[in-house]
């Protein structure tokens, strides 16, 4: 999403600005069509790392290609914006298949009067060069349930028609208080705003502390959308929001349901290995000068952690469900290994 | 000592402008008589922190009378300044023994042309008004070995001749790499000196907490003057250098060693009863605006944590060796309890 610079009053995040969606039928004017569109993504960015996940639990790497963006956005028409560099593997500073320097340019081909944010993740129709949409929230239902034909044999069922309205509303609590709450933390303009943000934060983790203690996954026997939506903020919990954003009342480690939870999706295939350290903290450090005006990029924790043995097993359930787990990463996707 | 406001050079502490020693005999021209001197500390300020300790342990609470600078400075000729204040105890915004708002004024009446750094701990001559002194490195040391007439009977020795170059070999390296080290990651211009530092920091909590694993104590069986030097920048650790300085690759309370010493510490007389977290996590994040723009105070941790079992008696070693504890803290100096 588009990065909240000046905290002066509270984050209120507006409505993506482009929601095509993209179906099996293209009842909505564009099919699920493998090879025709790309997702655009930042490594760093919590909400681009859902549909990252998606894409591999899915096997969708080979119809839905992927650009990374640098870490540090470049400022363009006094706007921080999402670019591709040579040093995050896009030569002469653009995306090798969109020929575009920033996003943003898909943003105007699609629509050259738009003058709203640029935020990723966004998925770009190929064909046109025209973004097709930026909805976070949407994307990741669809790549789950509208593409189940260019999806790969053993694709887990990530949205279960049966559990849909408690997933909805576990995550529309956990969107609120955790997700966007980490957020409404750290660029809180004023200390009554960053209490109310902190303490509800702490308070829905603790509940998913208790909801956990007992069960694998937060619905159900295996991972959905509500666990791909939960754990981008836990595996860049203890790195950047505990202090970056002062969601300092306890670490993720320190809660010892949680904490192992986030471990055993980590070290299961489309988490940990779509996770980039090096960019989260990077990215958010460095570009964040509204509350981190030297741009000094903190050292620890040190990420080995996460490869501690987690135990949940024992609390049975099948990650995957009837399916089965993704192949290896492609190689050109390969995040750097931890240590 | 003074706050250090831009980040824009490595940080570099100047030596103490008024170093009169006050000594048994006055062969600096000061004697350590009883009622003539006033402490002026603030109860963030690690330096004065160490002075405040000694002065409870050694028992001269009825010899050298205490005055507390509310934790957050005020901005007297673009210079951010020590001052009291009817919030935290001082009727009419003055120090009702020296009647002076500021702490510069004490400067100010022994050198009206000075025009240097204002810092505590400052040890006023109340006959004069005269800052007598601002050397917090000497500080402690002569209120340990040169006020032993004032001292309270049971005074333990806090800097034993058989031990001082050992102690004062292990707090050159403590105060260069921790002490000192935490506010150089904290104020670091750019990422190289922020590296350095944290990395000598870590260095240095690593070889403490192996030597803490088999000693109660730094050096000797008994406190001695080098843990009443670690000591206020452990109790601060987890609260705001964590965060705040960045120092965070690993929490105190993750030093199984260390953090138990510092509990042990806390739990002791004089130590954790001189401890105010709320001026710590108040002037720390309220003022350091060139590193905290919002001004946000984090919420967390909670210091509850201090208050759990150390075990570390099981180690030997007595605290306060042929001596005794001191009495109750008087009450008009009593910190708020935790929780």
């Amino acid at each position: 999403m588009k990065v909240f610079e000046t905290p002066t009053e509270e984050l209120k995040r507006k409505p993506a600005a482009f929601t095509d969606r993209i179906t099996t039928d293209g009842r909505f004017g564009r099919a699920a069509e493998p090879g025709r569109y790309r997702l655009v993504i930042n490594r760093a960015c919590p909400w681009a790392h859902r549909v990252v996940i998606t894409r591999r639990l899915m096997g969708l790497e080979g119809a839905i290609s992927l650009a990374v963006t640098d870490p540090v956005q470049e400022i363009i028409a006094d706007d921080a914006h999402w670019v591709f560099t040579s040093e995050t593997g896009s030569p002469g500073g653009k995306d090798p298949v969109l020929g575009i320097h920033a996003l943003r340019e898909a943003y105007l081909a699609r629509d050259p009067d738009y003058t709203g944010g640029v935020s990723v993740p966004a998925l770009v129709d190929v064909t046109t060069g025209h973004l097709a949409t930026n909805d976070f929230g949407r994307l990741t239902l669809d790549l789950a349930t509208e593409w189940g034909g260019p999806a790969r044999e053993g694709a887990p069922e990530l949205y279960p028609a049966a559990l849909r309205d408690e997933i909805d509303a576990l995550c529309e609590d956990i969107y609120r208080d955790v997700n966007n709450g980490v957020y409404r933390a750290g660029f809180a303009p004023d200390q009554a705003r960053y209490d109310a943000a902190v303490t509800a934060l702490f308070a829905r983790l603790d509940a998913l502390e208790e909801r956990l203690a007992t069960r694998r996954y937060l619905v159900g026997d295996t991972i959905t959308e509500a666990d791909i939506r939960l754990f981008p903020t836990l595996v860049r919990f203890d790195s950047v929001y505990h202090g970056h954003f002062k969601c300092n009342i306890r670490k993720l480690t320190e809660y010892p349901a949680l904490w192992a939870y986030a471990r055993d999706l980590f070290q299961t295939p489309g988490f940990g290995d779509t996770t980039h350290f090096d960019h989260i903290r990077t990215h958010y450090y460095y570009v964040h000068t509204a509350i981190n005006p030297t741009r000094v990029i903190a050292a620890g924790p040190d990420p080995r952690g996460w490869l501690t043995e987690h135990h949940r097993a024992e609390l049975g359930g099948a990650p995957f469900g009837a399916g089965t787990a993704p192949g290896p990463v492609p190689a050109d996707e390969r995040v750097p290994p931890l240590g």
